[in-house]
């Protein structure tokens, strides 16, 4: 890491203020970027998630292009279903054709080891590290316990997550135990992630806002933790992305996440005030911003820009992946404003 | 209305603490309910809106099992498009065959008048104050200007509301008189439903959660005071139900509306803090604690209710409409609940 040619996105997840603030965006290599469609001409999503090299080669387009801070491993938070025997089909949501809802269901779940079975991710994740040579760090990543396991019960993607808060309401101590085994899972391939070379980790709560404020400081937020101080053993700062509910920031103020990711649901400032001016905040332009043209960009750019001066610092994001309609060129314009700022 | 049989609803709107805590459900005229599947196994969900005799029907459905102490008139968001000759079809997601996208298709956008287009919602109304025979007021509603329009503009429901963010991010000023234009349509439409004999309003901002906190101050809000303020003269309580972003209550605060709704996805007592305790709130147990148990559901109810005292006055509900597979005897635990604590 001490020969890094571009240290600054590290040093804000230190807490630092590097000369410029770095910047990266969710979802950065994807399908806005005409290089990444023609890759997906050749490999369907997972095949691609599942080919090192070609992962690598998507994962630099945008570090190539945008010149962004931060490079961030191409992979999916589904893959990790690998190391369960869960199959995963894109269709092109997400789709798990068993879902886990009954006690039997339940009791034939199999919590293997990524060591043994997400190997390809390792791979992938060295790859990137060779490819990159050092130009900026790469990021890891994985769902957070309830996200992941919540795709586990609800078979895909779900607006009322009916059959996870069923369980979780009327058999707690189930869902307990089956988030404390997810988390362990996730903890090693975190860990295995690291020992692979990854220089960061990010932990994406997407579905946190699936539980009320109360559900999810009984019944997830320990887990959270658990997952956290587990990966920030190896030495590597975690940024904690819980998406969709500002009320839950505090509770995510309470964990030992090097960085807080800020989704666009609430005005920067506003929640520095909530977590405090110690913290290191990462986000948070609404992506779909980068729709419109280069004046309101620049405008919102400097905005999000001058609030994150309130906090300990700032990691430059939008606040949810970037938006497939993206014209590459305007997200090249958001980045070259933060730096020129 | 000096008649009413049970006015503790209105009581609460108007700020007084009746006797009993006064209690609906959002979505309480639904699938759950055996009685209303069977009426859907005649008419398809259009057909259902726009006859008013089995509007009412279904209205009082709820009334007599659960002993809730408003009626909601049974009808949709969207049945006001039927005032603008746009097409919705429900398979089963709301579609509109012709979204509005471009200027061309705005320009041929057509706000028509509520009072000789939607003449069966009135029908319904009426009907419904005739079946109900003053046993408990009868709420009228309509969606928000944002909601309504961004089904409009997105052809359906949506994730990230791509199309609605890009014309308010790049054309802010289309956007504007789309809104007004909206908004003047349905304070005609709410009028109406009041003239036909509507207790209270309630206005549904489905998709509230859509834009930033700053871009529902901008463009969102001012359209949303000038709805409620225009319903106010009618005389009747207006309820305002912003889902899916507890940042933005405190705007929502500063509208003259009688009752704010609060969703679940803050704690009613985060929410009273927010707003202060001069106000009426709505709401907000989870929906999904009603697919636990007996025992559970007690606990939540008694929660909710120990929370609402904070507040100038409470009305019980749900923080969103109940799931279509709550067992209706869970349902009628929950009201019953409500009425005896």
């Amino acid at each position: 890491m001490a020969t890094l040619l571009n240290s600054s996105f590290l040093a804000a997840c230190r807490g630092e203020r590097p000369a410029r603030t770095p910047v990266w965006l969710m979802r950065q290599a994807g399908r806005y970027m005409p290089e990444y469609r023609a890759v997906r001409r050749e490999l369907s999503f997972l095949e691609l998630c599942r080919s090192p090299e070609r992962c690598a080669e998507v994962t630099l387009q945008p570090i190539d292009y945008l010149d962004v801070d931060a490079a961030i491993l191409f992979s999916d938070i589904l893959v990790v279903f690998d190391a369960m025997d869960v199959v995963v089909e894109f269709r092109p949501g997400p789709t798990i054709t068993t879902p886990v809802r009954t006690h039997d269901d339940i009791a034939k779940l199999r919590f293997g080891d990524p060591d043994a079975e997400l190997g390809y991710v390792f791979d992938a994740v060295a790859a990137c590290k060779r490819a990159l040579a050092n130009r900026v760090p790469l990021i890891g990543f994985c769902g957070a316990p309830l996200t992941t396991l919540s795709y586990l019960i609800e078979g895909g993607s779900s607006r009322d997550f009916e059959h996870t808060k069923r369980l979780m309401f009327s058999e707690p101590a189930v869902f307990g135990r089956l988030l404390e085994s997810m988390t362990d899972l996730l903890a090693k391939y975190l860990l295995g992630q690291v020992r692979a070379g990854a220089d960061a980790i990010q932990i994406f709560d997407s579905w946190a806002a699936a539980v009320t404020p109360r559900d999810y400081r009984t019944h997830i937020l320990p887990h959270v933790r658990q997952l956290i101080d587990r990966v920030r053993t190896a030495g590597v700062p975690v940024i904690m992305f819980a998406r969709g509910n500002a009320a839950l920031l505090e509770q995510i103020a309470t964990t030992e996440a090097d960085v807080i990711g800020i989704d666009w649901s609430i005005e920067l400032d506003d929640a520095i005030r909530q977590i405090g001016p110690g913290r290191v905040v990462q986000g948070n332009l609404d992506p779909m911003v980068l729709l419109s043209n280069p004046d309101t960009i620049r405008r919102r750019v400097l905005d999000v820009l001058e609030a994150g001066r309130h906090a300990k610092a700032h990691i430059f994001n939008l606040g949810h992946g970037i938006s497939r309609h993206t014209e590459p060129a305007l997200a090249k314009l958001m980045v070259e404003t933060v730096h020129a700022s």
